[in-house]
């Protein structure tokens, strides 16, 4: 196959994320899927650029964040409150060497080094991009409820969000009014 | 309200664009949002940015993708093929007054004059995205069917996408050939 249609077959592969889907609801009733948060998380990315601590290479960032769940097409999505965080890096692994290795070569590179520079959360972009996909959900659940989980203990919530307050100090005080906000709903407790 | 609570609000505004559905099906048999499509021709704007003609600010391509359909918060998506285009435009111009002026004034302006920049079709970037943006119901169609309106006359899609020829002619072959194959399987008449 040449290099237009590799990409175009990678293209139809990532329909899928559109069925994946998370622990959140939407405003319509339905499971968040995957694709969709995607999108929201990018754009958020975007607009909250001028609150970050660093200076950004925000299209990077916004590259990470179109990509980040695409692994998601085989691992599915993993609940962050879950205790099956270990398995769930060997078959997103797995899955990162399938899905981006459907690209060219120097693509199938670059995405797989964007997909793990994510995973690692060392670079200011990296960071940058997890408190982002780490916000979403927080003003997901303030609009639509709580995550199908079942209403989630305000202390865990704290404990895997508090990241955000080192990496992401200006934008503390607003999450941490969405989680106050979301408290008040009884959607934390 | 402060700089940092407009632009939340915005963002959460926008969560229902999830909401707004398309004439497009998914592949578990939903009606394709705006969200979800959003993501689609963003990632699709990156990974074809080296089959434009033209030296391309893709960062300024995929916020305008990011931002494109967000109008339809107020006026819904029209169909490509339907009979009311002009009643579109005031509509979707009234939206844009109303959901990009939640933002600060800065960001307000700048989004809109992107949004406006997409509408008109003038620059390498519009142009480009305007491509992006037709070739993605087709990738779609081949995967999932004919739209929810029935099978479509094939003239009326070439004459519809002909454009794609003009502003990325490195493209139009692929697309042709998606084109083809939505004809084989009986989704294009």
């Amino acid at each position: 196959m040449n290099d237009l249609t590799l990409r175009f077959h990678f293209l139809k592969e990532i329909e899928k994320l559109k069925t994946v889907t998370r622990g959140n609801r939407t405003l319509d009733d339905r499971f968040e899927n995957s694709a969709e948060h995607s999108w929201h998380v990018a754009l958020m990315a975007v607009l909250l650029e001028d609150y970050s601590s660093e200076s950004l290479d925000i299209l990077k960032v916004v590259k990470m964040l179109l990509i980040h769940d695409i692994v998601e097409i085989d691992a599915g999505d993993t609940w962050l409150y879950s205790e099956d965080q270990a398995d769930k890096q060997i078959v997103e692994n797995e899955a990162a060497d399938r899905i981006f290795n459907m690209l060219p070569d120097s693509v199938a590179i670059e995405y797989r080094m964007l997909w793990d520079e994510f995973e690692a959360r060392v670079t200011d972009e990296a960071k940058y991009a997890a408190v982002i996909d780490a916000i979403q959900p927080l003003l997901n659940h303030v609009l639509t409820g709580s995550p199908e989980t079942g209403v989630i203990p305000v202390k865990q919530v704290m404990s895997r969000k508090a990241f955000i307050k080192d990496f992401a100090p200006a934008l503390w005080g607003h999450v941490a009014s969405l989680i106050e906000e979301s408290v008040e709903k009884g959607f934390y407790a």
